[in-house]
């Protein structure tokens, strides 16, 4: 097929590598098939409402090293259910997906190149039924999509986390106190496995094992009792206690946006651990710092190999189909394929196994 | 002064270069003095219970990347104001500054390096003037004490903090999102302000200068009326709103040690910019992880001179003195000075006009 | 089988994530097994002179970040072929292979486990058909070994080649020079080839595609005219011209060890370009650096798994076989599935069309 | 003075935290002053030949972080001896420096700031005294300006060679290896002095101390007979033997722009160390790592602060003097004053006599 105009869209949470994925759509389209290339702006919104740029060679010079997305993104621009404020104030859904058609017509795009999480993959897919050309780039930092290895992003997540807790291990150390560091995954505990286990935590709690906070404890007193007064937990924000205990979430008070919350699981595990030892307790929660950036080597190899393949994948007229990493190679699976299918890791996998034979408590 | 016998002790906060001055100390008394060195375990706990180990070369190698003290360390072990348990479960106080003496005497140590911050050189002034022979090395994390121009650690933390900025930059301008980092500095606004120069910051708040919210909430209005929808705060953990408004600190119930705070003024913060623009707002605590972790090369320089000094100091028979940074030498000052000065940031400052002048909001 | 005594051997070239291996099958060892577990040192020739030390927790602890081996390594020592000196200084060849075997009975070990190369896992695999019980755990820092995904300690070369690419980008567009990097990889590019995608590469060049010189230039000039007179080059230390044209290598006199190599392929390539155009060349050869230092989170998560795994098979008994990276699981083969096999880099494979699809030239 | 339009040239070679001056510069001088900010383009050259941009608050968006200088630099631009290639390629010089007077009315600047080393600002200083208004902003890698604390770029330097050396640190001890790192600082050792004290390196020898390398031997078999058969030797790239032995210098071939040097003291010592005893030797050049990539927190505040004070001192009138770092402030000295005056290390200052003290060998 001939790749004449394409369009590149980012959707979705932050995760480091997206200029990764942009820089090499743009430069493969560029220089295997001379084609213009066109940046759509903040994710479907700039669909919705026609904001976009061209991109070229020069435009995406430079940008491999920073985390972020050029383009923008957004969370709340689901054309085919779109949130606004009427003139009273009041919340309106509109569905605005045949403007977003008609724009993307408007465009001459032959293939729109859509970079996103599953919410976003599953939109495109909408696109998709309905005639584009769409190919997507599967994307989140939480690493739990069906069907691909490793997402980009995930690794600098782990990184960070990683980073951040080999800067914990000392401190916790030198004063003999517990340090909960809590990291993303609210359904998936990939990064809090991986980092933890990557950083020596000593307890890992992740949404996919409810935790007993009585083995908790216990682990924590093993240790002093042992000479270590001090502990290191790493735990998922969606982490639950086993048989439903409550998780204080303490609110700021409504906003425009939601709420801003005070404190999730890791504080509340904080405040149960100080409560029952004479230990101090100190919580982190690291939050977006592990969404941005620049990425690490591993991410921008990644997302420059998934950009590259896109492009050829929609020379080839694969459309409605997903890039994804089946290590070693980089292969094409159905868009639809990804639906509601989230991937946890499972209680009894090698990476958990492996966790535990070396002593990591799981909260189990 | 023969130096045959000499003794360490690090007390107070954990810093990063502290086992860059163990080590400096150590290697020194040996290569010079051919002395034997005698580790004072957690702070002055050690010194109260007589917990010691011997260090030497060996001991000691290695440790110069490490964050936190190969000593521990320790907060609440004040030898004139003890506070312990009771059988009954009270607190009590006790006075082990003889128990103290006599277990300094049994040591036969010629001169005893504490390192540690006001509160732990003060105690040592105090030791001092009951005869014993003892040279101080200043440290605090916050960097906010007379006579010294850094406290090793600083560095470091600005560093750390700094690299929190760098990826919550990408994040907050590919979301337009208002994203707020939470700093130490209790007292002073040092590291708020340097890190926020160099981590590109919007607005930097720190507890010397009150911070008005309207005009913080002009600064976030303004840009984004320029195109900028995202604005990056630094907020040091000290900062207070002009007129003494309040900030709302969750408490997560009482603990043996305390209390464990749900959010500060960072998420007091938020939660009052959520409510009056329509931006998303994110608050992070980056917490210990400034604290712990490897120093960086300028505060294991700064740590090695300030150790190899205050051996040359004790030779000298300066007791009583500290060893501080007047770049670009290391020179002496009595420990007394230090009583009751910490070292602000003044509002009128060099460093807070280069901030405002190049656009930075301060809040006033 | 029970593992009531284990030995640990780590032979070859430093790498990254070695002590995270000791550190995992240390700890599996003994919380699984209650095992006594035996450090073996400098690799052989801790086998061949019965040099060793007992690991245990304690001895394990604070390991996982640090670089290199607490065991020590050594290439040199081959029991089937010693080499040393004679009373006359002259090299002498030895087999102290049933001395080695003699000395591992001695010790009464249930399992071996080798960390190693090719090299080294060869041996181990002489020392299985005489009947010692050995489980290998593959180590190369090039990534060039058949039938693992990835090999610990690759990504971390990847990643500092990567950073150093990272500040070279900077300093060759300010000065408008061609800057090259010279990376480890004798007979397979795939440090250069990730790190060159990485780091954002005009030219990779790599052992298994022989590069035209001219081709080379040709790029350079283009880019020139094309508004950007520098370009950044990634050379393996194995690259070679297409025809065998000469690498010239500078000796700097005959040494005990051999030889001090000034300069390879990096530097002739320099002088090469530098003779042909009127750019500034710099060539900065990378050498040791990628082989030591901190692991990074992908290679402790990896070293961790196959030190854990290789505990899990020994109990099984699974003998003269070796742990390997078959993503996302571990997974066993016969040690002597490697024998003479190494894995390059497929001129045809995808990360090389990649490479090309995004303009990079491969000097074909 | 009213500012209306000031101009900025960087020249000379590059230095990590170019962009942070820029960047101060030019948010000052519009915030503050409301004026015009006129980029010349790759040093004196863009005077020369009028090359220039427009610079303002978006083109200076997000460079705080990035390596080099967005303004390009150059070593050869000197308007007062330009060397060019004449018709028959005969280098042959001109004098400039008039036509570089007149573009600068041309552009019609009420001050040039100009960040550069010191030929850079002598050369600013001669147009000041031919009355065009300029301020000097001091920048050298090497650090070895007379009046002035630091300069931007040196930090930065030293993190990266202390990174390097932490990782060589794990290699050399498990191979039991000398590794050699070859450092900047031609004239002026202070990289290689603070990075050796900051990375635990064994051996430095600096320029400043002409060094025996009898007395680096006896140092080597010291630690070896002691049971540390590996050592870590930082030296500069301007270090000398005793008595003016020879350093071997490899020569590649002539070329257009001088010669690409193979090898240089780090090599020259690797070898005659290689001869002497039985244990590897390796050298690493770090070459230009040092000077590039994104500038450490120390010199982005250090820069941002020189840059932001220059624009004060320009409306204050101080033309013809320089910014400079006199710990804590920022203060001005005369352009003039630099003439001829490189800041050494002092063999006897407190600096050396640390590293001695702790037991690191300075070859004397």
């Amino acid at each position: 097929m001939p790749l004449r105009r394409v369009g590149i869209l980012t959707g979705g949470g932050d995760c480091s590598g997206l200029n990764a994925v942009i820089r090499a759509i743009t430069r493969a389209a560029i220089i295997q098939h001379n084609a213009t290339v066109i940046g759509i702006e903040d994710g479907f919104e700039g669909l919705i409402f026609d904001r976009r740029c061209e991109l070229d060679i020069k435009s995406t010079r430079e940008i491999l090293p920073l985390g972020g997305t050029i383009l923008g993104t957004s969370n709340k621009g689901n054309p085919f259910e779109y949130r606004e404020f009427d003139d009273k104030g009041q919340i309106v859904v509109h569905d605005y997906s045949e403007r977003s058609v008609k724009n993307f017509k408007k465009m001459m795009l032959d293939c729109l190149f859509v970079v996103g999480g599953e919410g976003t993959l599953m939109i495109s897919h909408e696109f998709f039924k309905r005639g584009l050309p769409v190919i997507g780039v599967p994307k989140t930092i939480d690493n739990d999509l069906e069907g691909t290895d490793y997402t980009f992003g995930f690794q600098t997540a782990v990184q960070v986390a990683c980073d951040a807790l080999d800067r914990l291990q000392t401190t916790g150390k030198s004063h003999e106190r517990v340090m909960i560091l809590e990291v993303m995954g609210r359904h998936a505990g990939w990064i809090a496995l991986e980092s933890g286990i990557a950083g020596g935590a000593h307890i890992i709690l992740i949404p996919e094992i409810p935790y007993n906070l009585d083995l908790v404890m216990d682990k924590i007193k093993l240790r002093a009792a042992g000479g270590s007064p001090f502990s290191i937990i790493v735990v998922a924000e969606g982490a639950k206690p086993v048989g439903g205990g409550e998780v204080i979430t303490h609110e700021a008070g409504k906003t425009l946006q939601g709420v801003v919350r005070l404190g999730g699981v890791g504080n509340t595990i904080a405040s149960q651990i100080a409560c029952n030892i004479d230990l101090e307790v100190r919580c982190t929660v690291l939050g977006h710092i592990q969404r941005g950036g620049t990425p690490n080597a591993f991410d921008r190899v990644l997302g420059t190999r998934l950009g590259s393949y896109a492009v050829q994948a929609a020379a080839e007229g694969k459309f409605g189909h997903m890039v994804s990493l089946n290590t070693p190679d980089i292969t094409l699976a159905p868009m639809e394929n990804l639906a509601g299918k989230v991937r946890l890791v499972p209680p009894t996998s090698q990476l958990v196994q492996c966790a535990e034979a070396i002593g990591i408590c799981m909260g189990r």
